[in-house]
């Protein structure tokens, strides 16, 4: 008797519209797999929130949150009413923050039926992941403003790596990769400009090679690199980069493939378990990568499929990998099935969120 | 009887096969439009000259090149054997920062006859320009270590934005985006993440986009641009960014178009007069976007076009404007007569660095 409270954070925008047929497809899943779910819904860490109450959360939300299994996330953001500064720092980037959410996760693949702004990539198979250090490196909003307002205004923030920070992502990354047919791993650099911080994290990539000698490592510069991304995705396994590094390489990676909206994203606490009561439960959370979209927010055509995959990712992270394979096998034969009624505008359709949750949600 | 001292550094690597070509282009531009170049061909700014010497540069070699019109300069590094950030930093990042080379100017256009990753893009006409901030930023060189070697070790690098820096390249690329057809202008952001220095940026442009209403100005964060550059790099016109950021674009929107191999770089400084006596002269630097390329290196397949490009570039700078003009028609022209046996690999072909420049070469 499996069951799962799971707290569900709609947000902004189309985080509103995706959710729905995002918990359709979960529901789904666990009839067929015989397991329950308890979805706590929440409408704080939204601007929709902040514009009535002054604040993005309640102030029991970290006692609300951990209470559940894991943290189910549309989308936040409405720069329009509120900056983003206030939104972001105010909801997701305090909760990877906060739960040390220190695993940034994004796979991205070629799936047949999306179609890919690049050229002849039917003949390849791209199946890589990103592992994007998620809670240091360059938003350590450290830093402030001097001479304000004058001529000599200045304005400095400092990129902070620390030995743990970036050693457990390496881990993380070279286990994973270690785990993975290809085993090959990819570091993002920028070492010959960014001439600190940047050699730093080469050094512990080069250190830490030394412990696993059957992953073929490789390290380039972030500007070639996302030029490569273009040129030859398929020759990438596992990619690891900075906070920032890996939030340009994981909206990149799926805009080559096609679309950014059916790419996931896992923000994993690896180390925190429920069982352990010695520690602190920190609970991880899944999302798309897409944000708010603002500009086709309330049309019914945003894309579901980043939403329904990180469930899928999700229910992995819970250990139901039968539910999390079943999702992700209606995903593919929805797209392969395709058709320009089904996919949404921004894989080249004309189909809407419902309905295309709605087939995904039969599939299951 | 026009002549100009040109300072040519060919570097490293590639840098050393795509000069020779290069300067025979520019030589062939000087003859048929009437004027003279004195080319002085230094071999320090290399690693080469490092290994013999261990300093990339002799002590008066700001001398020697404020002798000059312009420093045509090839490409630096070789890892294997010189550090990254003694290379680079010793030389050409180095240029920047003393001769206050505060724009990089990077066009990117799509050529007929350059094979492009992207599909369908023959309906498109591609062609904008990226104004990079080439002075501070992210590449600061300010920070250090802490605690070093142990669990506790922490690395900090700080980002420096100046009123003066930031202004004056928005000021440029406002100027930019002003005098061209499309009047507009991209700037890179990451606000919602790097929560001091990038909403600093920010509020500079909308500051600056007052003054200039007539340009329409829109901001994204730099990890979806990336992703519009491959979607719909067909939009853009002038994209202003960070050193950083900057760095990136620059690198992706050639490889939408087809390859690094073609693209060129300038080194601006735009406010220093070598006929202002009262002010000290910094000579401006032109240079192929690609490195020193050491997989390719020795092998005569480089693709000269970068560094020819660079040097129409230079021509522009310099006020040889009908040279300039026939430089980059002989490009276009050779490149859409194209051809297995012409190309470079990098652009699918199987030429050499040396017929590819013969051919422009004779074209001019
Ligand atoms: C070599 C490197 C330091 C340099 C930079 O990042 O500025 C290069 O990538 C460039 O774009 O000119
Ligand atoms: C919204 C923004 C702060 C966020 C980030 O940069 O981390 C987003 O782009 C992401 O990738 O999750």
């Amino acid at each position: 008797n499996r069951k799962y409270v799971i707290a569900v954070l709609p947000g902004d925008g189309i985080g509103l519209e995706v959710m729905p047929p995002a918990l359709r497809c979960l529901e789904a899943a666990a009839k067929r797999f015989g397991f329950k779910f308890e979805f706590r819904e929440y409408p704080w860490a939204s601007c929709i929130y902040y514009q009535e109450h002054g604040v993005m959360m309640p102030s029991n939300w970290k006692e609300l949150l951990k209470a559940c299994d894991a943290i189910y996330f549309g989308a936040v953001g409405d720069p329009a009413s509120v900056p983003d500064h206030i939104s972001l720092w105010g909801s997701l980037l305090l909760f990877r923050r906060e739960f040390d959410q220190f695993i940034n996760l994004r796979p991205c693949r070629l799936i047949p039926g999306v179609p890919s702004p690049l050229a002849n990539r039917q003949n390849h198979t791209i199946d890589f992941v990103t592992v994007r250090e998620n809670t240091e490196g360059e938003y350590s909003s450290i830093g402030g403003r001097i001479f304000e307002g004058t001529s000599r205004e200045t304005v400095i923030q400092n990129t902070v790596f620390t030995r743990q920070g970036v050693d457990r992502v390496l881990r993380y990354a070279f286990e994973l990769a270690r785990s993975r047919p290809k085993k090959k791993l990819t570091s993002a650099t920028k070492s010959n400009g960014i001439s600190i911080t940047m050699p730093y994290w080469d050094e512990r990539v080069e250190e830490m090679a030394k412990e696993y000698p059957d992953v073929k490592v490789e390290k380039y510069h972030i500007d070639i690199l996302c030029a490569h991304f273009v040129q030859r995705p398929h020759t990438f396994d596992v990619v690891v980069g900075s906070n920032l590094f890996g939030d340009i390489l994981s909206d990149l990676g799926p805009a080559c493939t096609g679309t950014i909206g059916i790419a996931p994203s896992a923000n994993l606490n690896p180390v925190s378990s429920k069982d352990d009561s010695a520690k602190e439960w920190m609970p991880s959370l899944f999302e798309p990568v897409h944000g708010s979209a603002p500009d086709i927010a309330g049309k019914g055509i945003a894309n579901p499929i980043g939403m329904i995959w990180a469930g899928q990712m999700m229910l992995e992270h819970l250990g139901e990998k039968d539910a999390a394979t079943a999702v992700i096998k209606a995903i593919e034969s929805v797209l392969a099935r395709g058709g320009t009624n089904l996919l949404t505008p921004d894989m080249q359709g004309k189909g809407t969120t419902q309905s295309l949750g709605v087939a995904i949600e039969q599939e299951i």
